[in-house]
């Protein structure tokens, strides 16, 4: 057996900013700004507007910035309530081993960051450590739905983990005990999701991350092989004799998790298990228009995984909607698009909705290849006999089909338009998108908290 | 299925002092006591001093006392500091189906009891209603440790949120969103046993159980069926068709589970596995004299799951010790005792008890047996020929065979002593085992902060 939580440790605790191609910056700065979005859109959601008031009454040093809101506190609760709001909304990026790739680290990362007052170079480095550290595990492993878990948070506390160690420049033996401490702090259960719970999963996370490091900075133990160890962290959440260890430590950045398989950017606010139907159906009605009266029925085909995350056939709620199928295809079809305010419990007892979503059949197949790798057919059955078929086989924003820049910039600013002013919203890209040059990670940060509005709205 | 989520909440939301047999009462007083003194030692260990330092640096609003020092802060704060304390020696109270049952309760309680100015009446409430969620999940299923998980904490954590969301008198529905968030913080490996991180755990749980009823307290939801759910928290964690729905909702708090099976005070601070090993040994050594020097070799007997918790042959650390049945046997013939100085990384490494090890055996037999009823037959073989052999098949301190009052307060003494002055000592023992007649639990945690003593040192 390889030393996992060795080998790991000490890549992480030794990347230097210098050990990164530019491409990988690039993204990784790509990937912040979008994450950066989704959070403020989710500070204003129902998970937002909670988690920042839990967090605002436990107080805590005022080290960190709240994103959307107007008050700092510690770290840690930073982490916390940052990494829920980037996940609220299911519009952060999506992973080919990991779920979401960004969302558990990023927060961590710039919440302990802006308390040392760590440089741009620095907090891209950690993100990228983190990532490769998640992305890594993740890869060796197996989707963890069928385990019942979120790969998501149980991999991305360790990935935050790291991240924090190596921003906190531990030593190797250090960052071992901190992804040690994280092993011991993850969670999160896939049946959670289309609730409020699961964006907590990676805030979760990210604020184990932090506290790990914090943690193990001071002398805290774990055990040093806990990630491979028999009945340790892999067998625990994976399986035993369900992952590959030598898959973990081979080839560590060569090349980095961020640049193979990359990182999927998101174009629905939605769970990414519907996307590659959305895109397919989409596609579609490029070709030829149809209204969704003209609709006999739609047929989508998958493996036997996806049905374990797309959990709810008929939601009765905007966060279910995020996670079925039938609704997401329904409302395509209806509506003629899938946005932010399609995820509303209003949208989801449309008559017109719930009445398409009974014209969809969800054929499951025995096929038991990798759910993230998987096509996701669509038929279109009209009444007037026409059949129009898509293999669904690609997201648009996956790293074979990238969103333009221009495109990223355009989410971003129909999401943080939101809770940021014009200046506030074009200042934070200009400094996100020139990371590399930022001497402190708070000079970003105080422009994502909300100030009060001209409207007397609080953003 | 039966509804285990809905009534779990039901039952922990509805629960009124009135229907707690005052026997129940008088036994969660003395464990409260006992763990209370437990955690007061283990802020004086290394695992309190970081803890401390961690929480001290995040801040948090002064709302709640961390024991063992001087100053507060939030409640979920607290909980973590109190709880990895309470298990930072592994001193504190076992179960019979979940491995320490006060640990990542009581903490919670405590803080958030603090927080809100709660009675005596309501905390002994909360605390028996967070007892008896964790005791009859764990009494459900089977042990975790051969799916790498920590019992404690897993189950711990849903039992601290029941707690919590009874102490703030959440409504039933919003009981269950609470133990539906925190199914989703539950975490804790058991290959983590024998460091700082095993401590964390129950210090975790009890930080989430505060979280979970303060998210829900505002709304924030969960999937109601969380418990119960195919994939779900029980399904994830104990694994599919190993545990047993039914006996979750079934006589729930007839009895209570403080009262049956009932919670065992360790009279020695190491993992319980080791007691009757203990025990056994005592029994024999009382019968007959011998010294170290006179044994030609020990065997001790179990079933196959003891190994994988008493994890450590030889260990190498004092908190290894705590899970090396070598070491304890070896401990206890060569100095005649285990105490607390005895797992300090110097004794493991006393040359006599590094001999002595050597000399023990441990005979893994296939009995698939329940590890914690189990016996643990020790057999010690003298140079001389003689063969002295006792079946280990009870702990000093379980609900059978339990301390007395006397024992109770001398090993309450012991600890607290290390931290409280005589006074502030004996008023604590007071105040704990009246707590039904306290106004505000804010009036005992008080006497548990540590105040400069005269000699200088910080207690």
């Amino acid at each position: 057996m390889p030393a996992v939580t060795e080998t790991l440790a000490r890549f992480a605790s030794t990347l230097s900013y210098e050990d990164i191609p530019p491409e990988a910056v690039r993204i990784a700065k790509e990937v912040t700004l979008d994450c950066l979005g989704v959070a403020l859109a989710g500070s204003v959601d129902g998970v937002g507007r909670i988690v920042k008031s839990v967090v605002r009454k436990m107080g805590g040093r005022p080290e960190a910035t709240v994103i959307g809101a107007p008050w700092k506190t510690s770290a840690p609760n930073a982490a916390l309530a940052n990494g829920a709001m980037g996940h609220a909304l299911d519009y952060d990026d999506m992973g080919m081993s990991v779920g979401h790739p960004t969302v558990p680290v990023l927060p961590a990362v710039l919440a302990l960051g802006e308390r040392i007052h760590a440089s741009g170079k620095e907090v891209l480095t950690a993100f990228i450590a983190g990532l490769e550290v998640e992305g890594k595990l993740g890869a060796a492993g197996r989707e963890l739905y069928s385990q019942g878990f979120h790969s998501t948070s149980i991999y991305g506390t360790v990935g935050a983990a790291a991240a924090c160690a190596r921003l906190l420049r531990l030593t190797p033996s250090q960052t071992q005990m901190a992804l040690g401490i994280a092993a011991s702090l993850a969670s999160g259960l896939k049946d959670n999701f289309g609730t409020m719970t699961k964006p907590l999963h990676p805030g979760h996370s990210a604020w184990g991350g932090v506290v790990s490091a914090l943690l193990a900075q001071e002398g805290y133990t774990a055990r040093a092989d806990v990630l491979e160890a028999p009945y340790g962290f892999m067998d625990a959440f994976v399986g035993k004799g369900r992952w590959d260890a030598e898959k973990v430590v081979t080839d560590l950045g060569h090349p980095f998790h961020v640049l193979q398989p990359g990182i999927t950017l998101k174009k629905y606010p939605c769970c990414g298990g519907n996307h590659r139907a959305l895109d397919a159906l989409y596609a579609l009605r490029q070709q030829t228009s149809f209204t969704w009266e003209q609709v006999e029925k739609v047929v989508v085909e998958s493996g036997p995984v996806l049905p374990l995350v797309l959990q709810y056939t008929f939601p009765d709620t905007g966060y279910q909607g995020k996670f079925s199928l039938h609704f997401n295809v329904a409302a395509a079809i209806v509506l003629g698009h899938v946005v932010r305010d399609t995820f509303t419990d209003a949208v989801v007892r449309d008559p017109r909705i719930q009445e398409m979503m009974r014209r969809v059949e969800w054929k499951v197949t025995a096929e038991t290849g990798d759910i993230l790798h998987q096509g996701t057919p669509v038929t279109v059955y009209l009444k007037d006999g026409r059949v129009l078929r898509n293999p669904g086989d690609f997201i648009k924003g996956d790293p074979q089909h990238p969103l333009s820049r221009q495109e990223i910039l355009d989410k971003f600013s129909d999401n943080a338009r939101l809770v940021l002013s014009r200046p506030a919203l074009l200042k934070t890209i200009d400094l996100v998108l020139d990371l590399e040059s930022l001497p402190d990670i708070g000079l970003v940060m105080r422009y994502l908290s909300a100030r009060p509005r001209r409207d007397g709205k609080q953003g």
